[in-house]
């Protein structure tokens, strides 16, 4: 796979679009715009700063076409539509690229530039595909991008994009599904590589772009798909653009992040609803039985109940332990802005407490409520559950563990829907579920010399960083580092606050420009 | 209000419609066709079957225009349509009917058939309002009443009403939100003013009917309206024509009902859905939150845990208590048809507990199940809850206590959505939303000649009754008793297998008939 753009930007070829220099800005000028921005001494990131001052109409535009195409795993259509998009991006700054789309996947977007003389090869990887959603709960819909001066919670108001001006108010955020998870990694590479071209620098590394289209659904191709075209994915090291950066807005650099295993409970109660007068007392109702089985998982101070949850967990180093002591602390400031009075586990800090497992209920189903609600038993109950892992923790096992739980609490377990016969003959019946696509955590040492290294270049461009030995978002980093044999760092760009995996996802403009900077000292490393 | 029908059913007026007399049918067909029904001595019953049997065409269809129109309290317009239909369908009969349509209450529609020398006056309640509904959870839409050869859990097939051959299988069912409940005892009494008048039957009490259009909301203003329309609304008894029969089939009749108190819990979390991998172990969950909360409130064998919740309950008396000894072992053939692997406070049975006061999880939510579940720590969980109280229990008091037991779980309870400042200052935080119209149960002594009669009719017309002291559903007998200085006791006609107040509600063809009959002998007692 050859590069148009091979290691020497300076040298446009034929078949890329010229890009212009940009114009030039005074160092006054840019202080005071900038003047949250820590010292940069890395020129790669600042050659991408100058560029993006004089281009942020151009890349916003380049940004919303992206995230105007709808980006669920399962819309086969839409998923084949931004691959498409991301190869033409990608070639139009003469980056020769492959989508390998291999049946039964979703494709992967691959590209590569040769740096002559390179002894090593980075890859970025980012994902292009979003999370599921209900476009009922956006505020304006989660496919139409939408600028605002500040954030929803702060009543930001709608910038139409023909109104806006010019250096953008970095405060502003773009609204829309994939802002921030995934697609702004994506458009940040794309820009860099702009960037360092008009800069003429001259690269070091050999790199190769990833773009998975299928990481929410859980990956569950990710490691076939490599192991069958590990010409195309083989590198030394790995570079995971996902996921937020510190609460500070800090750098974040996460040196491995959690496994995940996604579970579905079901509790039975009758065949059908039943009124709750005429059987309130006699039929039982599923709705409590699931809410005493989740009570019996946890205890009052987040503590997970699972016999054997915590055990052969990986202890941490010296090095990484006192990385999470030098992090900032950001935990009462959180507090604040999530309305939060207490936290599980006080007064452990959250980055602590990203480094042990959990177990959380993300949903909860059982009839209805609200208008809607009546006067029913309910036939069934359903909790959505994730469970997060660290290193040391196998995932099969926990599934077993947590199925071993469902049983001490006196419940039949099967993994289809129970028919009479089954709910006939035990007294309690749960279905469990077990998720495709679940993975174990990794973790790549901070002492190791590339890891150092990425800390200096990281640090460079964006000034101190905050080290994080497990990020608490999974990747699929386990699949990753096995199929693609090397080891892997997670640099994310995205604000904290981004609502991520939620409805009204967006990026902060600000962390899409530091972005840039970051990706054009990483690709210039 | 005079009556078109006043008391000699034999005497058409000019301005009621011509009924003409059955066709006579032998004897050893009738038997033949319902050798299930239990002997029947009482004439106007006998009447009303000899009346039915010629004209089950028309019942139905009448019954079929009435389920037609949507009949959700909230829809003001169709519950006013519901109201004109039945005054126009009694007053075709010569009933005089009044609609009486007070400021901000769904109208009630009154009707009354004097018998001259009559010394008492009963009056017959339905209500005409159905429980809200999700329109996607029904197999046919809810009103287009559907008829089916069987119930759609033995794979009932759609009988259209064009090519139904009469007279019609009994064992048909009827789909249509308020099928059973309580739009069948509407037309039951009107076709029973038919036979009646056929057979030229002469009534010896006053008649009053008295048809709800709210009674699903909690009849809020039932008791306001009552009284102040008392004239309208007095009588010695009144007849609640609500609920289901026994489940062995047999008639029931309740003395009382229980009460109920509907409430919603909602637990808080951070102000906005999470990322769980990356807040999950440190942001509090509100689902987990909620379903301790729940666990708290009930132990393993069903008994409520919330402090003095069985406080000041009125003992059963002799009678009762020899009743409910008497009442048919339904238990084991209802778990078979519910598919319960076990039940509540077993070994206790069903009619034992319905005795007893209920704490029941109507309904849960919290976040998104399924397809559309994603990663998150949900911001809120929500529980609606139904309380069922028995004689001698306070609504109010009970409210207060549920709030006592969620605060003595660490909450601070509020019953408004609670900001930020609320959030910040207390580790949990829980909304209590009481809703309006609750009420206590009531329980007429069974010892009371006026009881005593009643079953003696019954039995009459339907053979061995069932007769419960207090009945698990509630209708808002405390009310009408206080407003109307009367008492009450209840004679419902459904199917116990109506999938009442859920999706699916069906009438099963034979309970409308035996309906009809029953109302026959109670409007000539």
């Amino acid at each position: 796979m050859a590069a148009c753009v091979d290691g020497s930007l300076e040298r446009p070829f034929a078949r890329c679009r010229i890009m212009t220099r940009p114009v030039f800005r005074p160092i006054f000028l840019t202080l005071a715009l900038c003047s949250l921005i820590p010292a940069q001494s890395n020129p790669a990131a600042a050659a991408a700063k100058t560029w993006r001052e004089s281009h942020e109409r151009e890349i916003l535009s380049e940004f919303r076409d992206l995230l105007a195409i709808p980006d669920i795993a399962s819309d086969s259509a839409n998923i084949r539509r931004n691959a498409e998009f991301i190869r033409t991006m990608y070639e139009r700054r003469g980056v020769t690229m492959r989508i390998v789309a291999d049946p039964g996947a979703n494709p992967i977007v691959v590209g590569e530039i040769r740096a002559p003389g390179a002894s090593r090869t980075i890859a970025l990887y980012a994902h292009y595909d979003g999370q599921p959603l209900d476009p009922k709960e956006w505020v304006t819909p989660p496919f139409e991008p939408t600028l605002r001066d500040a954030p929803l919670e702060r009543d930001g108001r709608i910038i139409p994009f023909a109104s806006a001006t010019f250096p953008l108010n970095p405060e502003y955020r773009l609204y829309a599904r994939s802002a921030s998870d995934d697609k702004a990694p994506i458009v940040a590479m794309a820009t860099a590589i702009d960037a360092l071209r008009a800069a003429g620098t001259k690269l070091r590394s050999n790199i190769r772009f990833v773009f998975e289209g299928e990481e929410e659904a859980g990956s569950p191709n990710l490691e076939r798909v490599i192991a069958a075209h590990r010409d195309l994915f083989a590198a030394d090291l790995w570079l995971i653009c996902d996921g937020p950066v510190a609460q500070t807005r800090q750098q974040l650099i996460a040196f491995g992040a959690r496994g995940i295993v996604q579970t579905d409970i079901t509790t039975y109660g009758p065949r059908r609803e039943l009124h709750s007068g005429h059987y309130g007392n006699w039929a039982p109702n599923p709705a409590m039985m699931l809410a005493r089985l989740l009570a019996s998982m946890k205890d009052d101070s987040g503590r997970v109940l699972i016999n054997g949850f915590y055990d052969g967990i990986e202890p941490l180093s010296a090095t990484e332990k006192r990385a999470i002591a030098e992090s900032p602390d950001v935990d009462s400031d959180l507090r604040k802005e999530l309305w939060l009075g207490s936290t599980e586990s006080s007064p452990r800090r959250l980055i602590e407490l990203l480094q042990l497992p959990s177990l959380n209920v993300r949903g909860l189903a059982s009839s209805r409520i609200g208008a809607q609600a009546s006067n029913v038993i309910p036939s069934t109950a359903t909790a959505a559950l994730d469970i997060r892992l660290v290193k040391g923790m196998d995932f099969h096992r926990i599934t077993e563990r947590l199925i071993d739980h469902v049983r001490r609490q006196g419940y039949f377990v099967t993994d289809a829907e129970p028919n009479a016969e089954t709910r006939m003959a035990h007294e309690r019946v749960a279905r469990i579920v077990a998720h495709e696509g679940a993975y174990n955590a990794v973790r790549t040492s901070m002492d190791l010399p590339i890891s150092q290294e990425i800390i200096r270049v990281v640090e460079s461009a964006r000034g101190p960083s905050v080290r994080v030995p497990t990020m608490g978002g999974s990747v699929p980093l386990e699949m990753i580092e096995r199929a693609a044999g090397t080891r892997t760092i997670t640099i994310p760009i995205a604000n904290h606050d981004n609502s991520q995996h939620s409805f009204n996802e967006n990026i902060r403009i600000h962390n899409l420009w530091d972005g840039i900077e970051l990706m054009a000292a990483l690709i210039a490393m």
